[in-house]
């Protein structure tokens, strides 16, 4: 009865799912100080950004999950989150990476949603609507587990515009007559570009504790005193 | 398969979606100081009231969203967001206006809410629960994007009492044989008088910038310092 | 079209929401000074922490909701919130109870959960995600509406663990040929078991307003003054 009328290749999911697995992992592991957390945290983080859009994306369509129909997703995620973590102790500052592999994976996450919407009819305005909250849902989630103030009602305009532009792009060009795939291959490249450049020409993301500060200042109103 | 029993006229539901993106559009841009929210973060919330509300309902009745099933949800809710941004730049203080016209949102999305599940067979007292987190559900996913403490856990008991009322009036209504049209009706009125009443009473809804002090000090404990 | 393939016994099901009813108002009228809750919050917090593992688990395995088929569930939840509001007027400290009572509470949701999701023919591994989720989802949902960080991601380790091991033991039990109603009640003893030695060998829980501190500074960076 809810047999999918699209399906989104399965490596093609778990790349995205590995990759949004590693991303958590990394961003997780660089909280310092108070805020750091065990590596069971970490790995709900990593499994939250590799499964939370894809989540979401499946509730809003009503159908049941699919990475919980098979054994796959949940040991990608685990996995994959475990190799951050160990990236993560390897390097030092890997805001630059981060914000790549960040920025293919809300294109990945983005792509798969709307594909997967129009595969089920739904009109293309909720199509898109439903890949952008399948690209931020991830780090919505995140932020609502970690506490933080949700970063796409503050500095994430670029992510979810990104994430629009991209899925977008996929609604148009399949209503042109584009094939779904090359459509959301295309859509990926651009969500991607968009973000970095974004990324880039603000210089480089705020660096995490000036983020962090400016987090807590913009929540409490107040400067927190941060003991290194 | 699941196709509705029981359907809300599709003017009707956008009339609510619309009023709700207006008044979610109006309270975010109220907002001032480090917490203020660039335009993307407005238009966000006032989808998210205009549809949030809905998307719950929808889904603990376990069936897909039927504000994604078409366009005209998301282009009503954002154009009422766009709306409510220009209403919140023309007027200084607004809380009466916003008072009441989420008064009037919650009565809606708490008379859809209940007439729906009724429609699908709910029991009453689940279809009055299901009705109340129509209600109250929009403001709720607000408060937890916006890192705010949830309104209805501290100030808000006169919010989903106003919705319990007007939804239970429903439930009561139609197992006598009223007719759930004119029921629905009724209990929006019911909902709306009892939360107006309920915030005149207390002379008026606390100001805006009293109000965030409030939350920040029930929050962390502290006196959040404001620079206006 | 939705038929449950495998139903837990009703009175199994509404005993695990009265006793989390009981658990999360208790904890709820623990709370001191600032973030003291109304009744109708403790309520609220009882309800959620009663019915929400299972919502959260019918979400996930995509069908409409068990708890609100049935006038049942949502009584019983409230009125065992009630009680636990007077139990916890009547002692002082509770915290030994409370502990108990939650380790049964988290085992029985974990245990329904893993079992319903085996009777839907899940995989294994999601089928212990799922048992997971329906384990801490009450939890997670009471500390996102009360604006608190989120137990499991900082003290919550434990938590998770305990409920995993239950729900790890029911597959791995079944997939031996184990009935699943032997097996979920092994489960169920297997997480409480856990999960009162854990806290037990921290000697206790962390006292209330030590925990409130803690969470506060972990959350801000700063050290909240408390006017008790």
């Amino acid at each position: 009865m809810t047999e999918p009328l699209f399906t989104i290749p399965l490596w093609a999911d778990l790349l995205g799912v590995g990759l949004g697995g590693v991303q958590g992992a990394m961003f997780a592991s660089g909280f310092q100080g108070q805020r750091r957390l065990d590596w069971l945290g970490v790995a709900i983080i990593g499994i939250m950004i590799g499964m939370g859009g894809g989540l979401i994306r499946d509730i809003l369509l009503g159908v049941p999950p699919a990475s919980l129909q098979s054994n796959w997703y949940l040991l990608t995620a685990t996995g994959a989150a475990l190799f951050g973590m160990l990236l993560a102790g390897l390097f030092n500052r890997l805001n630059r990476i981060i914000v790549v592999l960040d920025a293919v994976v809300i294109g990945m996450f983005g792509a798969f949603g709307t594909s997967k919407a129009i595969g089920f009819g739904i009109p293309p305005v909720p199509a898109v609507f439903i890949g952008v909250c399948a690209a931020v849902g991830g780090g919505v989630l995140r932020d609502m587990l970690m506490g933080l103030p949700t970063a796409i009602m503050h500095v994430g305009s670029l992510y979810a515009v990104a994430a629009g532009a991209g899925c977008a792009f996929i609604v148009i060009a399949n209503a042109f007559g584009m094939s779904i795939t090359l459509a959301a291959i295309i859509g990926i490249i651009v969500t991607t570009i968009i973000r970095v450049l974004a990324v880039t020409f603000d210089l480089s993301l705020p660096e995490q504790r000036r983020l962090y500060r400016r987090k807590v200042a913009a929540e409490t109103g107040m400067i927190p005193v941060i003991k290194s």
